[in-house]
């Protein structure tokens, strides 16, 4: 930023452009406006995130975000506990549960395994998938993102589940929903081949 | 966003689509990053949000944000405090002296004059303007966007400033650099044309 720019506002783009998908320029952008707005609200908008912080805690059962001890999912009498969908992150419960169509309960790794970032099973917690698995689980669904290090990931939990003899099974790859076969990719194609179904 | 998400992440998540250009999806992004962090970092991105908006003020003279009474340019010996150059924001400010290719002054209108919103002559900094002219200005710049608010503003307190003897400029139209003809719009090239110059 040019030199005579006043060093809190530089400050304010610099905590702006840490966030992820934010770039140095929309980080500016959004420091000059932060300074364009009421002393109050930009309290209201620090105090927010200093509050999500400090209130929001990871449940002790399936390591979701929550406010309680254990998640509202979790402690939820028509949910079928006998069905667990591990997922890579809080975020993507967030997604399951937008679309509504799953009733189970969840198990969030808070990680993926990537010997490239030196990410092990003792560094996402597998163990306390492990330990679930003691109750009445009857199936575990792998449900990490379809890249490298879900895959993997997929790949070594779900042997360590499937080893304790309960039942495990991986998402379903094939065509999104809406998409045209034309902006499809290869491997995406070749699976929805490979996995057709009878109709 | 689905009904257990624990209500300080989803205020957290509003507060970010508050901010200009940030929707809704991003803002949930965002806000679930912000509870992977460690909580000193949250207290550090709040905290400097906080101090920007309270340390940084306008310039008494210019309008810009600064931390000074008198904004480092306008304090500036160096600096040719004839030559105003007239711009809708701080932001704009930055934006030339990124460039670094003016040596005069500014005067920040915070604003533009917008009849669809209500915006009038003693909503932006105009009076603060015609108040600096009684000095040794010779030349004001009108430097808004080429955008319907910003020519009606141009023209409007270009109008007053001539009125006063001041000489009065607008920045050019015409072909921005690296561009190719037939990417420019039909109004760019007309006036491209019109403003040609002798080589």
């Amino acid at each position: 930023m040019p030199e005579y720019t006043p060093a809190p506002l530089v400050k304010a783009a610099e905590q702006f452009a840490r966030l992820p998908g934010i770039g140095m320029k929309t980080a500016q952008r959004l420091a000059y406006h932060i300074l364009t707005l009421p002393a109050e609200t930009v309290e209201e908008f620090s105090a927010a995130m200093v509050a999500a912080r400090e209130k929001v805690r990871c449940c002790g059962v399936c390591g979701n975000f929550t406010e309680e001890s254990v998640c509202p999912i979790c402690s939820d009498p028509k949910r079928d506990a006998g069905v667990v969908c591990v997922v890579e992150s809080p975020r993507d419960v967030f997604v399951f549960e937008r679309g509504g169509g799953f009733d189970g309960v969840y198990h969030v790794l808070h990680g993926l395994l990537s010997p490239m970032e030196g990410t092990g099973p003792g560094d996402i917690r597998v163990r306390e998938l492990m330990e679930r698995l003691s109750g009445d689980v009857k199936e575990v669904i792998m449900a990490t993102n379809p890249t490298v290090e879900g895959e993997a990931t997929a790949s070594y939990v779900g042997r360590l589940v499937k080893a304790v003899g309960v039942k495990t099974t991986r998402l379903a790859y094939g065509l999104p929903a809406g998409a045209t076969l034309e902006f499809a990719d290869d491997v995406t194609l070749a699976r929805a081949l490979e996995n057709r179904n009878e109709i």
